[in-house]
């Protein structure tokens, strides 16, 4: 029996550091959905599905990964996709209690859903994609010390002009 | 003498953890006034003088309470209602970090002041405003487990359509 | 009805960050009993009896003020004593989960008590007993900006020879 | 293949907290291993023997979990038994920055270790062994509420005399 | 030669708790650049202009200060002044995890660049400058308390009316 | 005017984290006075002299470093070199509430005390003495990823038989 897990997020954009939490969570699942979660409220830099063209390009050739979007609850994506398990990446402490207070509604909703928290490598502990978007949005030299290079070209491109 | 305090928040909506601390609250004071912020610069879901109705209908037979709306500074109004108790639900780190920022400043402003922290009950902890705008607006199923009836149906509601 | 809260700790010794607490706790109750627990396996700096002695000549005159021992569980003592409070004051991260989790143990052990948290008041943020301990077994001029005149001789002969 | 991990811990004693991070590991990997730190500096209320017979009790009839002794670097009982994962359960802001540590220490002596974080469940978030030794010592009657029954016959007969 | 630091910031409004960290680096540099970040993103309450003829006229008989705007990349900036030292003040724990976040990114944009962090004085350790503009919104007369009387007057005539 | 500045600890046995700070600091100072704490109530691994040996050794080449052994306050000792800025290493967050109560202390206890944090280098950032201690008992293959070589050795020697 295939395990799988889902991995939300913004991914806005998608970060080295999201890159490294996949890939720890693929030597402990065979199969992680990508789940780009559509936040109306929010003005993203990239389209829901812009985000998921990227990051497709990022796994390409990797059959392992899925990216989806979606705009429900997590929980009944999870219901759909029949999997119980919510990836997470841990960073600072903020991120920290944020995360196991989302964990806990999550199990409120849906008891048997899992939340496993893996920890970022110590080299990208401090990126975020907030931040990404604050310095791609004032020089473009450094982008590739933050986010694959497929998603490099993208921010370039839009912060051009 | 009756003892008094006020409990400010925004309330929108007030959940069943604002019910639990009202509760202890009351088990330490003789009346509690529960003061709604009307914030300028948020763009509610509810309108402060319906928030006011939902937690009157929350609190309809218990003359120990006062719901009440105020648009100015909180200590005005502890001077205003002659009461010098702040009551504060904590939750987390980072709630705990702004509380104690909050009652330093009420502390300046108003000598007398005290704020008096709550601890919400752990089936509680997790429960934020924030969280049930976002889950009901997705997913009218499981409200009642975060707040109380008489805010459940106007989540609904106002969802509904 | 008269309105009684119970203040406990090691108080070893009790210093100007516990005197505010306690002065903060008068305002909102009408006694207040100190408890000193009697830690068995903590070798302390003075006895339990002599810690008692020095409280009780800090709160001399006020008969609003008990000063109890006990080695037994808190809430088996505020059962004794027909209290369901419990003061804390509350200074940094590191306090605050430990008091949370101490919270939670006393709510499992005894359903009905509530623990109040009060904030110290910002000039004694930084004080505990342990480094008030650290400090006069070096130095003991300064030792009037951290605990009150009744407890500053007693650290004064503590240390002299 | 089997998935497997490695639970490692004082367990002195092991809690309810540690059975419920132990039953969420187990819908994750086909085998835990629950390893006892023999830590030497350490004076144990249970000898690690000792332990490891009350948690083989509690586990008497789950063959996907076994219980070892170690005395020697995590890591190195790790490349022994062939599995990469450790299990840590996560409970406060101070638990976190610890783990974090360990978890970035073992990545240092073992690059390909990957630590898994699950949440406690919200009713054992308080729940540590270090609390439960201190209600044990003081009274009996509420340890069903912290451990298993076959740990709380044995703290029942530790604290008997 | 001549030591320089640059102390960032938004600055919107510039208060005591900022002075306070101004005059600390005053007594470690030679020479501090009061930089004031023009972000694009948020709506301020004073232009960068004013923010910075508001700071001069605090600082105004001290040549040891310079004040400038920027609007691109701190690590930029701090090349062009030929400095390498980043001025921080501290308060809270939220504030920490961030400012560690923003050091590490100016530590991989550009290497040599060193964080200084400085602990605001005790009795400032609550204020922020979003906390002031709230206070200044509603009741002007406890301004004093929190900005420099340079600030004070500017804050009275933006809301006058 | 030389800068001089003092970096406490107890460096039980000194880490390439410290090594780290230090170099730091001495990009901000002319002088780094290493100031070895001679704590009397723990067990120190190795003895105070032949620790400030050990930290001799590491910067045997530098005359902008001195290594020093004191008993008292370190305010004492800092009134005695005449200099008024302590360095500390920030890591974590449990770190970074004790370093803000002990700058506290050491304000009320020498006004002019000025504590200057700098933040370790990611890679150092999970490392502490005592985890040092922990690993090079069971283990010593993998020190020097940990302590400078004149350290290392020294551990080496101290658990060989």
């Amino acid at each position: 029996m295939k395990r799988m897990a889902i991995y939300p997020g913004s991914f806005d954009p998608f970060t080295l550091g999201h890159m490294d939490i996949t890939q720890r969570a693929l030597n402990l699942f065979d199969h992680v959905y990508i789940a780009i979660g559509k936040n109306k409220g929010k003005d993203p830099l990239f389209t829901a599905e812009e985000r998921k063209i990227q990051i497709e390009n990022v796994f390409r050739d990797d059959s392992r990964i899925s990216v989806i979007i979606f705009d429900y609850l997590l929980v009944d994506l999870m219901k759909e996709l029949g999997t119980n398990v919510i990836i997470r990446g841990l960073r600072a402490v903020s991120d920290f209690e944020m995360e196991l207070q989302m964990a806990s509604v999550n199990r409120v909703l849906y008891s048997s859903s899992e939340s496993v928290f893996l920890m970022t490598s110590d080299k990208y502990s401090f990126l975020s994609s907030r931040m990404v978007k604050e310095i791609a949005s004032m020089n473009r030299e450094n982008l590739k010390k933050f986010v694959p290079p497929a998603v490099e070209v993208e921010l370039y491109k839009k912060f051009q002009s």
